[in-house]
């Protein structure tokens, strides 16, 4: 796992109403990060619709996103699944293809317990010898993982990094405090959750993974750039001019206002996976707007 | 629906570490509620384990149940998914089959607005032509529905019935009346939660959807049957003395002690799917201790 201030970039998959992904549409925007030089790919993430799709488009969306990079950019790839024994297969998959990593999130329908995520992620890590990063999303997996667990986790041979939704910014020192303490050096502590990570970087944080990165990559390498220099008010300043997306972000979430933003850009031409619905017109227009106001690319 | 207090009940779904439904298992836990004259069985429910099903399996569970009971009690059946399209073929499925009715929960993983569930109720109800109870189970889904969508819903020609949590019993007459004023009169307007479901019924409920009554239907009619008589304080006793039961269901959940209820009376051999585990040694004695002391049957 990269040890410095990195920015892992999180593509929508874009997918047809039956659930086939739409592999040349999914090249195009992976080749887009590859040129802008992300540190890595965080493919079907949460944005990247992997709880919507059945393995064997899973296996075909990794083929082709590591194909069309070709080892210049590592790919981390989400490999949960409800079921332990499915998670176990698409980790094994992820290795077999060539994945660097993967991203393990705790899916749940019944309500999971401490103990019973510990195992899940021993029997994954385990049966694939994948190296996995930790996904702690709670608005998706509704289970939250304590500091205690996180330093369990850490010490098993394959788990590697945690991906942490970062808290408000006057938090995140105190959370990664408590990670540390309770993980070995090595490991790699990064924050999701756009609109805070570059606080999370200035305070320490190794990786910020990134939604608005999967589709405007130079714009958010410019905010990591600024940290990595030490330029922190640079990067404050940055990140402050980006608050009116931040804004449509935390009104419509991230991946509905992705998948609204390439399609406005015809980057490619994909509809979320029902339930999820495309936003309507009048929030499509604001995000027209927003992209062109702030010059996003 | 069936419009009076009546008694859903809710089975486990045995099944293999692979996923694959032990039908013999499921046979004889539905012979069981047919014995017992339960007013429906609740098929493939959250106990159920529907979520962590195959279409494939799920349609073996479901023809098993069907056969089994012969026509003598009505089948209502999970149909929830994450994808809507799954979820339309699933409602096919049921409706092939003769399910007398389909459960829908709003499955999310991305969050999910009321315009999408929605549009996702309209889609099923629609596509399938099955009736369609709603299934509002936010513990699972993390969707909440407002009476003024459960009222919306409940326009469409097809959808029938709602399964709600039932609110503590100091609130579950304003929870009825809330409803009553978004549905039409035949709507059914029924209760999970099985430690609150009594004081639900007494206050004017339809239909308790009951975990206990999948594996212990006569304690469970016996219930129904004081609040149908009109016996009030005969309902509140025999619920008083279940409080045990409700107290291990609050703390290791209705469906971890179910599995081993089920296990520990010899009825069928099942472990839950994993990451969910079976409980452990000490909290699977006080299941028994319950078992034996509340003389469940």
């Amino acid at each position: 796992m990269i040890k410095f201030k990195s920015l892992s970039a999180f593509p929508i998959t874009p997918s047809d109403s039956e659930g086939r992904v739409d592999v040349a549409g999914l090249r195009g925007l992976v080749a887009r990060l590859a040129v802008a030089k992300v540190n890595s790919i965080g493919l079907l993430g949460s944005t990247g619709t992997y709880a919507y799709l059945s393995r064997s488009e899973r296996r075909r969306a990794l083929d082709a996103a590591l194909d069309e990079v070709g080892g210049q950019v590592p790919v981390l790839v989400g490999v949960g699944a409800l079921r332990t024994d499915n998670a176990v297969r698409l980790a094994q998959d992820a290795k077999a293809a060539g994945a660097a990593a993967g991203l393990l999130a705790p899916v749940s329908y019944t309500p999971l317990t401490e103990h019973e995520v510990f195992e899940h992620f021993a029997t994954v890590s385990r049966e694939s010898g994948l190296p996995l990063c930790i996904y702690d999303n709670p608005s998706t997996t509704h289970f939250k993982f304590s500091p205690d667990l996180i330093g369990r986790l850490s010490r098993l041979p394959n788990i590697v990094a945690v991906k942490s939704p970062a808290p408000e910014p006057q938090a995140v020192a105190g959370h990664l405090a408590d990670l540390r303490r309770n993980v070995p050096e090595e490991f790699s502590l990064g924050y999701s959750v756009d609109w805070q990570c570059v606080e999370a970087l200035i305070a320490g944080g190794d990786t910020w993974y990134s939604v608005v990165a999967g589709l405007f990559p130079h714009t958010s390498m410019a905010l990591v750039r600024a940290v990595r220099d030490g330029n922190v008010a640079e990067a404050r300043r940055l990140n402050k001019r980006l608050h009116p997306l931040w804004g449509l972000f935390t009104e419509f979430s991230s991946l509905r206002v992705m998948y609204a933003s390439a399609d406005l850009l015809g980057i490619c031409r994909a509809k979320p996976p029902r339930p999820i619905l495309p936003l309507g017109d009048a929030a499509r227009q604001r995000v027209a707007d927003i992209i062109k106001t702030l010059d996003l690319q």
